[in-house]
């Protein structure tokens, strides 16, 4: 790992900087998949899972029959695992919901917020060796506690058509109502713009490799909104003399087995405690199963020495890491100086990988320093905020010759005037 | 205006279709001008602003004599409209702010949301004849409230490189940090990029004609965020026999005036009721001063008459209006059913204008259907809520087999190794 000792202020952005892939160059190969599904529907989407998936499709839905098969495939000790996550996930978003809260702000004027699921959803679950479940809960769990009308999931099929067991036992319990073994730019396609078997959706979520980041980027342009915009996943750790240096080895590496594009990084203010931990890094890497992946991300991740815990808080600021662990004795000085990061584990005790299963937190998470101006997935991304307001006869007449006034002055006659016709009604009525 | 009887539901989407500006024509322009601004700086933004402004340019960012002297212009009871609606407005959005709330998902795992400013806000504000004064009210109260670090605003300048009065005067008692005379493309790229003079922002706000539309798509995909897609402005009013037919008709015109291709649709199950209300829009139309673009979008406007209140409320959901007004006796059976809208107004003494202005409610609300999927603009907007988890060793025992299952199902072992470490150390702490 790279180890830099009291980087110039000047330089931070430059080592703050994301290898992020360029997906523009996918746009013509999106727009020639999109216009495909938008004209031949069904028919497009087999012949592209026959492409890419390299399999013949008949029935591109899951039946129920797949689904309990599914639910006794998966060993009972794993399913105890998966419901312990799930009632934390659910706990802790359904503690996000909306309380109305209706605001007088003027004698006769009330305001008010409330919340409604958006409509119809779809989650994108990358396929693979490793069946990536805990996204599934990740996704449905907030979208069934915002009361989502429908729920439907794509995720590409394996050589032999089929979705991972643990893909489907986690989308059954959470209360998915369609799954499709659809995967790539054609599952988003086929969301964005709906088929004969697959509903169009208001907004789509979930992690993907570079052609489902370009597809939903698309879609976006169609009208669709997306949960985020997608980069590598990433962790910034920041650790004192407090911190026991094999858990941060440990944290280091969990993140760095996600892909060889991860982003690794620990600050301290100890150059010994950096060196300690380098060498620990890769005395744990040899034990790895993903140690090729591991250690390419390893390899351009980075040990920054910084002189103060000032200098720390405003490089982590700068920097707006999706995971960051406060692996230190005084927490608190850092959290109250926080201003960017997607989600904190905060002491000894509360590995990232607690809050990517089941301490109740989402893992989706903004990357690329989007935490500066994205929240992570919560259940307000499931919803909308509507406004409401109810003015009354005696409320118009307290605000409403303030709105004729700001309506003259903005040139919006018409505006004033729908005040003003009211106001005569209330006056003419009164005497 | 067009009188639809009943139309077949089939038929729904074709009615709900508004007119779009596409401005994928303008990528190439907004490329060109990102370009320039990002090599020569301000030197390229006071070559557009004469190039586009037809005015030379000293000083980009307007003075603080400048701002003084809009104080002094301003008539007082203007003045006193503008604090009005500025005291309702931060009233209603500071009633929006998070409040933490630490929840025990597990014994020994907390898991709590925490909300922090978006640090740099960019507002645009467009110029021309009526100042949209009201709009930097709407953007610049939430993100004082919000705590946003700098909130700089950017508006076009007229022939004299003068900023409206009105708009300086708004900005200023808002607390608006810095205000630029940019207008166009330039504007929207400098604050993405950043100048000498403009400082980069994380997030860019406000309205805008199909350039600046143009430029904020563009700035998405520099990785800045955006408030809103935008879309012509519109309202639905929803009306039954106790309406006041002058009150509808006064409603329809105010939206028109927005612009000639703002949207206007009023649904009843009283034909007599629309054919009236026809009568007296073109009637009040007469009167106005902005009767050309009024009378524009009144044409393309739509009378729709419908069997009963379920088909209005369901016509409502698939249209997802920005505005929508409920000039109804029953308003609950339709805010029960309703889901898909930005702004509602009850009853028959709540124009639309009122939430445009003064009654407390933000006026930048989802368009074009985006309401579907899409929150109006709301204290959220300017704040990212990041989560924090914090585990006792007692916490871990009790959630970490569970991960370590989980992490060991998906094929992610350094995932399990950072938990099986810390649950070694506690064990062998204990024994």
């Amino acid at each position: 790992m790279e180890i830099i000792i009291n980087p110039d202020r000047y330089d931070w952005k430059e080592i703050s900087k994301r290898t992020l892939i360029d997906t523009s160059q996918l746009d013509s190969l999106c727009k020639e998949v999109f216009n495909a599904v938008g004209k031949l529907k069904d028919h497009a989407i087999r012949q592209y899972i026959l492409q890419f998936d390299k399999v013949n499709i008949d029935n591109i839905e899951i039946s129920r029959d797949e689904i309990t098969d599914s639910v006794k495939s998966i060993p009972e000790e794993l399913k105890n695992a998966i419901h312990l996550a799930k009632d934390n996930i659910w706990k802790f978003h359904k503690s996000q919901e909306l309380i109305p809260n209706i605001i007088t702000t003027t004698q006769g004027v009330e305001c008010w917020q409330e919340s409604r699921a958006i409509e119809k959803v779809g989650i994108y679950i990358p396929g693979g060796t490793a069946p990536l479940f805990s996204t599934v809960l990740m996704l449905g769990i907030p979208a069934k506690i915002a009361g989502c009308k429908e729920i439907i999931l794509c995720s590409p099929p394996d050589k032999d058509g089929k979705i991972a067991n643990e893909i489907l036992y986690a989308a059954h319990i959470t209360g998915v109502d369609r799954i499709f073994r659809i995967g790539g730019i054609q599952a988003i396609a086929a969301m964005t713009l709906g088929t004969k078997s697959v509903p169009q959706v208001n907004k789509l979520f979930g992690p993907g490799n570079q052609y489902v980041t370009a597809a939903k980027q698309y879609a976006t342009r169609l009208g669709i909104a997306i949960d985020l915009p997608a980069g590598p996943s990433e962790v910034l750790i920041m650790a004192d003399e407090t911190s026991d240096t094999s858990f941060l080895a440990a944290d280091l590496l969990s993140q760095a087995e996600h892909g060889k594009d991860s982003q690794v990084i620990l600050i301290s203010t100890s150059q010994t405690l950096l060196n300690s931990v380098n060498q620990i890094v890769y005395k744990q890497l040899e034990d790895l199963p993903r140690k090729d992946i591991a250690g390419q991300s390893i390899q351009k991740s980075k040990l920054i020495c910084l002189p103060d815990k000032q200098n720390c808080i405003d490089f982590i600021n700068e920097y707006a890491p999706e995971h960051l662990i406060l692996s230190v004795k005084d927490v608190d000085f850092f959290t109250s100086r926080l201003v960017n990061a997607g989600s904190v584990f905060l002491g000894h005790f509360t590995p990232e990988s607690a809050g990517d299963y089941a301490s109740g937190t989402n893992h989706t998470l903004p990357t690329n320093g989007y935490a500066k101006a994205y929240s992570g997935v919560n259940l307000d991304s499931f919803i909308k905020k509507i406004t409401f307001q109810k003015i009354t006869e005696q409320g118009l007449q307290n605000i409403g010759p303030a709105i004729e006034l700001m309506a003259e002055a903005e040139g919006l006659h018409a505006h004033k005037n729908a005040v003003t016709i009211r106001l005569k009604k209330i006056k003419s009525n009164q005497s």
